[in-house]
Order: C-alpha cells, then sequence, then structure tokens
C-alpha cells in the first residue's frame, strides 16, 4: 500500500471543521511544516474583551496537527505547552508557523510560533505528536 | 475601594463570547475553583472526526479563567500544559474541573481535568497565571 | 526471549551512578510506580542557600526513570515539566513518588510529586516516556 | 539602595555549590542572557550508561538561575519544561545557552538551548522566573 502524499493529505487537513468554526485558514502544508492564520472577531474574545488563550492555543494546535499528519498518516497529539509572552495587541489576525524539530521513535517533537498582524511574537508552543503507521484515510 | 465578590465576578466570567462560541457552560463558580461543561457537536471534531485537541484545551483554559478571576481581581494566563491521556470515545459532553493549588507571590498554578460523561480522564492540564491587583471591572 | 521481571530491573535501576552521587535512594520499585529519597547537604544549595531546582528535578526525574522502566524493557524520558510550588522549607530531605498514569502507543505519561519531610507538596512533575521493546540488559 | 550591577551579581551566581558538585562552569553571565558548560564523566550517567536527564536539566537550569539574576534582584523558577530531542552521543561536555525572551508583569519567559561538543540539539526547555525587588545579596 502507498502512503497518499503531501498535496492529498493537506486535502483532508483543510477539512477540519473547528478550525472551520475558529476562522482558521491553512496558508500552506508542506512536509512536517505548516501555517495558518485565524482573522478575529468577537467571538474570539473572553470575558475581558482580549483574545482568548483557548483561541490562540487552537491556532498553533490546528496548524501543529496539518504539520503532523502531512506525511499522509495518522498522528495524534500527546503533550503541547504554551507560553503567553505578549497580548496580541491590535490586530486583524493572528497567523502561526509551526515546524518538526525532532523525531525519537515514533515520537514527534513541534515547535510553534504565533505573531500578530505587525509579525510580534503573541505565544510559543511546544508539542509532542504521537506517530502511528495508518493512513489518514483510515 | 472594594474588591467584587465571587458572585458578582461570575456574572462577568459567564459572559465570555468565546466560550459561548464553543458551547461552554459554566457549572460552578467559587473561590479558586471552578467546573465547566461543554456540549459536543460537529464543530468539536477535527479532520479525522474526533474531538479536536483544541476544543478541550479551550474547555481546560476557560475553566481556569474562570477558577483564577474568581477571586474579583484580573489575572492573565502565562503558561498551560496539556497532556492528552485518552480519547473521548463516545461522549454527549465533556467537563473540565480547575483548582488553584499554590500561589508563589502574584502566580498562581492550577491544576485542571478535562472527562468525559462516563467520567474516565480524557486529559491533565497545569497552568499559572499572573493576578494583577486590578479590579475586574477596570 | 523472556522480559526481566520488575525485581531484576530494580537492581539495574539502583547501580544509577548519577543519582548515587547525589544522594538519592530508591525506597520501592513496582510496576509503574516508584518512590525515593534524596538526604540534603550542602551541595544540593544553590548560591542563594536554598535547594537548587535542578536537585528537585533529578530526584524525581530518577524516580520517572525508575518507574518508566520498571517492566524490565528501555524506556526514555522525551518530555518532562516541572511547578515549583514551594520553597522545601526546614527539612533533612525530599521524597519522590511518581506513578505512570496513562499509556498512548508507546507512549507512557507520568505524575510526579515531590515531597518535604513533613509531607507538604514542593514540585509537581509531568513527563512522557517512550517504551521500546529492548529489554534493560540491551 | 542601589541594585548590584551584573558583575557583582555573577561573583554570587557562580558560587553554586550544586553547579560545583556538577561540574558546570559558568562561561558568560550578561544581563538576561548565560552560557554555561558541563564537562561530563561517569557520575553523569544513568543506568543505561547514557547522560541522565537529570543532569541534563541541570545544566539548563544553572544557567537559567544565572540568567534570571543577573539583575541583581532575587528571582525564583517556577516552571520549567524540557524536551529531550537527541542523546548527546560521544561528547566530552554539554553546552547551556539560556536567554530571557519576554516580562510579564513579575514574570520573565526564558528559552535554553542545551547542544553537545560538535554543537548538536539535545534539549530544548522553556521556563518562567519570578522576579522579586529584593537584592541577591538580602
Amino acid at each position: 500500500m502507498q502512503h497518499m502524499g503531501v498535496d492529498e493529505a493537506a486535502r483532508f487537513i483543510r477539512k477540519d471543521p473547528f478550525a472551520a468554526n475558529l476562522g482558521i485558514e491553512f496558508i500552506l502544508i508542506e512536509k512536517g511544516h505548516a501555517i495558518s492564520r485565524m482573522t478575529l472577531g468577537e467571538e474570539h474574545k473572553n470575558f475581558m474583551g482580549m483574545i482568548h488563550g483557548g483561541a490562540i492555543f487552537s491556532l498553533a494546535d490546528a496548524t501543529f496537527g496539518a504539520a503532523a499528519n502531512s506525511g499522509g498518516t495518522r498522528s495524534m497529539a500527546i503533550h503541547v505547552s504554551i507560553d503567553y509572552l505578549a497580548p496580541p495587541g491590535d490586530t486583524n489576525y493572528l497567523q502561526a508557523d509551526v515546524r518538526e524539530t525532532a523525531r525519537a521513535g515514533r515520537g514527534g517533537h513541534y515547535q510553534m510560533e504565533v505573531r500578530n498582524d505587525p509579525g510580534d511574537l503573541v505565544a510559543v508552543c511546544h508539542g509532542w505528536a504521537y506517530h502511528t503507521s495508518r493512513p489518514l484515510k483510515g
């Protein structure tokens, strides 16, 4: 059996209902690397009127999922940490950039950066995915 | 000036647009402790048809925000980590329970558990909030 | 080939030069669970005269290694986080208790607690080990 | 009262008994940045003959402490996470490089890299320190 290529994998990944509900758009999906953007609205805010930490994390995590599954086999996040470095400020969108940085057996380590419109760092995340050998279609 | 009490703080916290958008309902908000529930639908799923890690995190994080701000003064999350222990399985909702476990100066440490309908552990999170002295309204 | 039992595994684990150098004594090693104690001296202190964070972590990590390798096959830590909840205070030793809390494929999740002599919580850690199928002797 | 300068702070930091016991040498301490080196021996190994995760963490953490206290006021680590990316391999020493990346109130975020002799990445760490206003001496 042949693994699906990154383009076919990307077609699957782009049909993510949770990401769509949050207005997350996948800009780039290549092997071990993905970039996504979330256009911000009232529905991303917390009760203080600031962008919710869960929204910032969800953007990073959806992009992590794209990078981790880009190889065409199913992978699952087992751990993610997020450090909130600065408030997003006055920005129309947030953008996440995620790269695979290492492999340890079936484990893959990923670094994630979330930046605002001017390009300032808003949050950094680090995560581990567990790579199965099952194809995405499953 | 008087700090607002936990009931007044809870009224603010319950008006969270991001939480509302994800179907998160705050069940209990008391000093340093909160419980929330998220009823699951298609919009919480990822492209594999499983509950998205970002949705699980967002439930925990919204509950963390409720527990951390229950004292009536503004606090901000600086760090959260999540460990995904088991898939949610066949469940109508997920429930998060968050407790403050320690204070270190203006820092507060919180432990979070996310469980499915039968009560099985789905994820654990640990986070730090930075407690300012500004009132929630301010 | 037969896997070694927990008693044989424990004999290996107890010959740890790094743990011995820090005065760490393995009190209990059973399947997926270990308890260790570190008697404190000047060599565990930082330049402020407090117990060094690295010493507290090392006690937890050595105990994590004991719990994760107790099955007789080699495992490697891929991620550990530590939250320092309170200074150890006036105590002769620190004690760590580590339990496996979940398995996800070859990944194992472990919770760790470090307490002082009176039993107060000093730090909590969470980690993931990657379980290989190679025997410890390997 | 005047804060001590970075040179005076560095003199304090270099007298760290735990770091000395592990053979850690502070190479550079400047404002918000430090580099340290640990020459490896039998006492850094675990029962498998590999460099102990606690030794790798301790090098990073001691360097973190140097960077976080370089301003002359006491700071305490509240959280550190470590991701083990690759075994150190055949190397005489490990070197850690730690930089402050952000401030949030009294919280400071630090990124840490540990590399082997050829310069390959062995581990990355991320931590938060709580900065008090008390001078190092006090």
